[in-house]
């Protein structure tokens, strides 16, 4: 555990047979809820303790219930450990908010199954992707910290202009490139890009809409470089009141080091 | 159970407990193993006998071993009910090839999350992504069955332009877009779509390397019209061996039934 922000927020205490206590805080959330990619960053961690290897090459997350702030339990069950790769699940149980935490049952909040590998020195052997063309960092805008949304505040944003929901004004194209750091310098590593994929405003609200994730998988791909990382937000299909959002993250050296997307609910 | 080739080769026996035995044929694999996609087919097949909804909206898949012909059992756990929207996760497991049935343990080969919902009636709100533009399957080449792959006679393939690998000639471009069918006329549905993601060669096949499944994700996003599918296979980024291939089917009325993403592991 380093002394940032999110290693305290995220800080385990290992009971018997793989499972971990972890309190969450109202800081990593808003409106009485925990963040997607936070609960998700909180199981990867549990299950980087029992894997043998360091980087979480590939995780996916099914979102049961809405989390909140309180007492959580991490389950982790390993799958199975290879020469190169190992697999876990993790079951992420609260009690419900406002129930006493005697007597009243834990409920499944999060199921994640993530594969384990090692991607120091991961080169790229094919690209036909390439980074977003951004401002550099100082020269981009702030984006406004939310006063009511204190997840907001863990992270620094900064975009080359400022987007149409800002301002009230939905652009009507749900996609974004912007800068994003944590708040209080923590460097990224890739126990935290799955926080990270998730941790900017949903695309959709240039459609003037809200999100509600069902599913997100994230791919990390290496080891992000120190520095401000830039992202990659779209959402290009919505069907059904469903939408898929695809995320990347750059580090400072121009390389991908996190690829995600997520199956969602729209919601107004 | 319809029938056709997939349905019989799928055919789930309930045991108690919500699990399901399934023998697998030597003819959904090549060289002695059964293909990625086929086996979550049937696990998903078996979370839909036992959830309240009939589409697999989102599917993910952990590889954890090759699958090979032989018995298996598919352990399916219901994990949530909401009211629009299912969750249950499936382990499918076999008995190493060659091994006794009895005496020798079963190893588990694929651990599967799923989120089901009713996607019948569901209309495009936004699309930022566009069919391929595919002359008509009478005008397109038929990709050549090859016979020492069983799984490729399972399907039929119209490809505009024979591609790269197949005459041995790797283009360098690890991106298709053809046409795709079951072989026998079964008209593609939900449960059968994260079977067709996982249906074609690997786009990798055009960098002249192959390829080895870790997770595939499927996203589920409208129930398929009859007739022919146009698919879209694009690897876009390869580093440190591994690598993702997207890919995107459509129906024939013009609608996106189904995304994926898998991150998979280059061999030669």
């Amino acid at each position: 555990v380093t002394d940032h922000e999110f290693d305290r927020a995220t800080q385990l205490t290992r009971s018997a047979d793989d499972g971990f206590a972890v309190t969450f805080s109202d800081q990593w959330g808003h409106a009485g809820g925990v963040n997607g990619g936070f609960m998700l960053a909180a199981c990867v961690k549990a299950i980087a303790a029992v894997l043998p290897f360091p980087d979480p090459i590939v995780v996916s997350g099914m979102y049961l219930r809405p989390g909140n702030p309180g007492p959580s339990v991490v389950a982790v069950e390993p799958i199975r450990a290879g020469r190169t790769t190992a697999f876990a699940q993790a079951r992420l149980s609260q009690f419900p908010p406002g129930a006493p935490a005697e007597g009243a049952a834990a409920r499944e909040v999060l199921r994640v199954t993530a594969a384990f590998a090692d991607v120091s020195g991961a080169t790229p052997q094919y690209a036909a992707l390439t980074p977003p063309k951004l401002p550099d960092p100082a020269d981009c805008e702030p984006l406004g910290r939310l006063p009511d949304v204190a997840f907001s505040h863990r992270f620094a944003y900064r975009v080359p202009v400022l987007p149409g929901w800002a301002a009230g004004k939905p652009s009507g194209e749900p996609s974004a490139e912007f800068w994003i750091r944590f708040a209080d310098g923590r460097p990224a590593d890739t126990l935290t890009l799955p926080l990270i994929v998730d941790a900017a405003a949903p695309a959709v609200l240039e459609l003037g809409a809200r999100s509600t994730t069902i599913e997100l998988t994230v791919h990390v791909r290496a080891r992000p470089a120190p520095g401000w990382l830039a992202c990659r937000a779209a959402t290009r299909y919505v069907s059904g009141g469903y939408h898929e959002e695809d995320f990347e993250i750059w580090d400072s050296a121009g390389t991908l080091v996190a690829q995600s997307r997520q199956l969602a609910l729209l919601s107004r």
